[in-house]
């Protein structure tokens, strides 16, 4: 992704604390107080300009979410389209995910969502790819017993990847989907980059891995 | 498939013993001895007429293939190859996988060969696909220790079955190929089908899925 300048968005980002959070380590077990409610948790890293995560935040008003995303200058849109909107149900952190077991308790998750997450394609950055084995074990340590990923893609090699990935740690695949725009999946909501790539008639990627319970 | 009535086909195939096997429960724990030497055994269920396990031999001379099929009509053909062929190291049962156990003893065989089976789209005939975890216990029993199966096929519905019902078995998937023919992997030898899918521009998927050791 290409990433605009944008030098006074960290200071954008600070003015809105009620949907960018600004100390997430002290929010780490806490998260139902701060969302007022007992409701599950679904987490998407990578959240970028936020389109998926206010989708399903109007479709689950009965989940929270929370979306993370280390670039200021995408957090920005996501940041003003739930300012515009009145969903109290999602918050985002400008946080690098590499360091999320600093801001949520053991099994303080219920889901989580990869979306067009960098392929990093090179063999040589295999640990930056977001299944990696490295970041499932935080996954795990984070989501309740059995909880879930769900992971979207255009790209067939990260897709290919993942699915060893998960299968190699020991994850079941639920609802694999080769091609998920002639699929009859109900209740999907795109993101950016998914519009723009169906739109070219790329195929759409798309599966569930489930932790061992 | 469509199978052209061949009344002759049972007759023929007993005309050529030392490839047809006309007893396999006779030979269930001495198929070394049958091949004459300790090399692995490498297993494909629904074997066809038989291109693919005849190029395989040819490319492994210090491997023993076995196909199983249950239709006469495209076992003579397979049969046909072998007597054309100077190979030794392949042989044909005329069975029904299902009685599979019948044949082979425990972790008498090194690997499974899964190409272009009936995808059984219909949920009610789950159980009849090849990868149905009932057939997976079968492998399982059959197979060495972290043994594999390769699976080929065109039909994306049977794909995505196959990687659930794999991964909900256990097993960790190696080298899956969302489009194989425009992969970098050598020494696929293309089945009858391949041949045919491919030139229409389908894709073809492949996976390799190991057992728990």
């Amino acid at each position: 992704m290409r990433l605009r300048n944008k030098p006074r968005a960290k200071e954008e980002l600070s003015q809105n604390p009620d949907i960018i959070i600004q100390d997430p380590k002290q929010c780490k077990g806490k998260w139902n107080e701060i969302f007022g409610n007992d409701n599950p948790i679904y987490v998407e890293v990578g959240t970028g300009k936020g389109q998926f995560l206010m989708g399903m935040s109007m479709l689950h008003p009965d989940v929270n979410f929370i979306g993370i995303e280390k670039y200021e200058s995408v957090l920005i849109t996501a940041m003003n389209r739930a300012k515009e909107s009145s969903q109290t149900n999602v918050k985002f952190l400008n946080e690098d995910v590499a360091n999320i077991l600093e801001f949520f308790a053991l099994g303080e998750i219920h889901r989580f969502f990869i979306n067009f997450t960098d392929p990093w394609p090179k063999n040589r950055h295999e640990k930056r790819r977001l299944t990696y084995k490295g970041f499932l074990t935080l996954y795990e340590q984070l989501l309740i017993k059995g909880g879930e990923i769900h992971l979207k893609t255009d790209n067939q090699g990260l897709f290919e990847y993942s699915l060893e990935s998960f299968s190699g740690y020991g994850m079941s695949l639920q609802n694999v989907s080769l091609d998920l725009h002639s699929s009859n999946m109900e209740g999907n909501v795109m993101t950016e980059y998914e519009q723009k790539f169906s739109r070219k008639g790329m195929r759409i990627y798309r599966c569930e891995a489930r932790f061992k319970s």
